[in-house]
This record gives C-alpha cells, sequence and structure tokens, in this order.
C-alpha cells in the first residue's frame, strides 16, 4: 500500500514551522495503520468461539482504534498549529496503544489477529512517544 | 432534544464500577453537543467573508470535534474500563475545548455562531474536568 | 440535554438553499442520539453474559454508530452544499438505522438497553428518510 | 508504509463469505488512504491565500474524509455481515470520493495538494466501484 501522507506533508503550501517531517509522517501512518488493525482486531475476536474471555480486548480495540484515527486527523492539520492539543491527543494514543498491546499482547499466542493488532499498537505506541519526544 | 445518554447508562447490564452516573451522563452529553457545535462552526467559518483571518479557528474547531466525538465514544465504553485511557482521553479533550473557547471567544461578537460554539466548548471543558475530578 | 444544533442552524452566515431547517436539525439531532447510543448498546451487549449470540448486533451497533456520527458530520456542512454526497449518506444511514433497528428490536424484550436502542435507531431512520424526502 | 490490512484478513477466524480478499483489502487501504488525503488536504487549502475560492473544495474535502474513514470500519468488520449496510456505505464513499476528485481535479494546477488528493480520491473511487461490482 502507498499512502500519500508524505507527499501531502512535501505540498503543503505553507511553513511546518520546523517540525521533523519524517517523525511527523512516521506517526500519522502508524496511526491509521494501528486505526485499522484494531478495529479489525475486534471484530475478529468478536468471531472467536472463547468470544466472552475477550470483551475487555474488544472494547480496548475500540478506544484505541477511534483514538488513532483522532490523533492522524489531528496530527494532519497544520494551520494555526496549538502543540497543547497535538500533545494532549499524542499523549492519549500512546497511552491507548500502550493498553491495546498489552491486552492484544496477553493472548497473542492464541489469536493471530491478536498477533498482529499488539505489533501494530507497540509500533503506533513508539511513532508517538518519538514525535511527542520532537514536539518538547 | 432528547438523548438517551442516561437511558442507556441506566439499563447497563453489569457493575459500572462506582462512576458518579450524573457526571458521566453530563459529560457524554456535552461532548456530543460540543463535537457537533464546533463542525458547524468550522462550516460557518467558511461562509463568512473574512474567512483568511478565521483559518486558526477552521481548524481548531475541526481539533475540538473530533476529540470530542471520540471521547464520548470512549466514556460509552464500560467493559473492561481502563481508567488510564479514559482520563488521558478526557484531559485531551478539555485541552481542546478550552483552546476552541478561546478561539472562538476571541471574535464572538463578530460571529454569532463563535459565541454559541464557544459555550458549547466551555460547558464540555468543564464537565471533563468534572469527570476528571471524580476519576480521581 | 440542550444541544446548539438548532442555534448553530440558525446563526449560520449565509444562504442555507431553501433547506427546511425543521427536518435538518432534527436529523442532525437523531443521528447525535442514534449514534451514542449504540456505542453503548454495543459495549452493554459485550457485558451480557449471552455476548456470543449478541456478536451481530454489536457489529451492527458499531456499524450504525460510525454512519450516525459521519451522517451527522455532513448534514452540518453547507458552504459548497452537494445534494448528492448528503442524499448518499442519508440513503446509507436510513439502512443502518433499520438494520440496528431490527437486530435490537429482535431481542428487546431481553435487553433493556436493545430496546432503547432500537427507539433511537427508529427514530433516527424515520428522521432520514423525512430529509431524504425534503432533498427531493 | 506497511498496514497490516492484509494480514488482518488473513487471521480472521471465521469464514469470510466468500468476499474477494484482493478487493476488500484494497478498498480498505484506499479509504484509509483517501481519508488521510482529504483531511490534509482541507488544511492545505485553508493555508492558501486563496482561500475564500477554496472553501468547497475544503467542505467536500472534510466530507470525503468522514465517510472513507467509516467506510474503512464497516469493510473492516466481518461478523454478522450485512451486505446491504456494506452497499450503501460503498456507494455513499464512491460518490464523495467522485465529487472530490473533481474539485480537487479542477485546481489540481495550481495546488500540488489539491493534485495529489485527486489522485487519491479517484483511486478510491475506483476500488469502492470494484468491490461493489465484487458484492453484486
Amino acid at each position: 500500500m502507498t499512502t500519500s501522507v508524505k507527499e501531502m506533508l512535501d505540498t503543503y503550501p505553507a511553513d511546518l514551522g520546523g517540525v521533523d517531517r519524517e517523525a511527523m509522517a512516521q506517526c500519522i501512518q502508524e496511526c491509521i495503520a494501528c486505526a485499522q488493525a484494531c478495529t479489525a482486531c475486534a471484530d475478529a475476536c468478536l468471531s472467536e468461539r472463547m468470544v466472552e474471555e475477550l470483551t475487555k480486548c474488544i472494547r480496548t480495540n475500540m478506544d484505541c482504534a477511534d483514538i488513532c484515527n483522532t490523533t492522524a486527523s489531528v496530527l494532519s492539520r497544520h494551520t494555526g498549529y496549538d502543540a497543547n492539543i497535538s500533545r494532549a491527543v499524542l499523549q492519549a494514543c500512546a497511552t491507548a496503544c500502550k493498553a491495546c498491546a498489552e491486552e492484544c499482547g496477553s493472548h497473542a499466542d492464541m489469536h493471530d489477529h491478536c498477533r498482529v493488532c499488539a505489533e501494530a499498537c507497540r509500533s503506533c505506541e513508539q511513532a508517538c512517544n518519538a514525535l511527542l519526544a520532537e514536539l518538547g
């Protein structure tokens, strides 16, 4: 898959204010990939016979998907940039990704979809923390 | 308008873990009302002749709408409750609402839609902070 | 709960193109109320002991919540109005609400949250169809 | 960028009901890429000096982003699959992508971000129509 995340950053018509474009593009991409993995994992869990043991996982997946999608949208906007909003949303995203990586990770050996999703969550958490460090 | 926020809380089939139902219902309702006001305000700003002076307002409106919608969804879920995710998302929501209330408030005397939106943002910020205080 | 849906329509700074404001406001309000009810119902189903019999309901709830939220946002925008987009999204919303009302309605006597949610879905379906009839 | 869209489909624990996995994965990926491009393009338009001539483009971008995100989520769920919902949402998505491709395309030679976004919209429209043809 090719997204145009990087191209959209490169064609932005105004100053991006010294942001690290690589860290920004990476974080947006991880967020949208993680949101999709979490939405799909919630539904895959619903199809498992042991669904009643996976209800916490499903809920955490749904929270994480919503937060990742919102984070991707906030980071895709640069006009009238407010670092406080970006920071707060990145912190919420890192928190949700960490929780979801742990939850999915705890039964990754039983459910392949949880293994794949836990990896997406860990990747996204790292990208959020890397961008947070950049923003200072 | 009547929403079923309170009724959905009252028909929840499991323990809500001692949460203050009034504070929770109030916060969910403020979040969904604020999200709508922000989406509508962004678009109303696009229809103003002085749109080029309102671009920061439009962007803040869009960030705030996304974050409020996500917060309403996270708070509407109780299964496998994770206070860390709720807290992080409420903090992001309070931050976005405060920024949007200030931005919209700064030209509320010129644009009625910004005045109405600023009130919705302030109400929502208060409800988020009240629930955060409850969660401890 | 008071939302500012009607006030935001009334403070819109440009022509709304002859839209029926009551039908529009009603539909936006039903959409955001229905989205919240569906999100909460999906989670309430996750907390039922018979969750494995409710997986279709949970999935339909989640689809309906996403579509209702998107419909509310599209309808809250009037600048550069494109009736084709509004119509297509209203049709998708009416379809999802009908499916969700039937699914939740089929076990409304067993689960109070499904009864409340089915009512919200039916109300929203009607509001979408009423607005579709208005749009011609 | 690598997403786990295909991997999530391949690790799904139940029958996918004869869906064409390639068409499905392609469509989900196009939807999430298009949503991001549209969100970024709306914001890039806000940073153009001629923003007052781009308000229709911004609005169409926002509608298209919301609809693409919702379509990606609906398609990522397979439990209790309801072809009517998928079809209705794919039709709304194809409609929004077509409108946005035309709008962005009409000033693609002036604004590089609109050129990139128009390509993402056209790709997504094709993927939606291809999947619609598959669903029958």
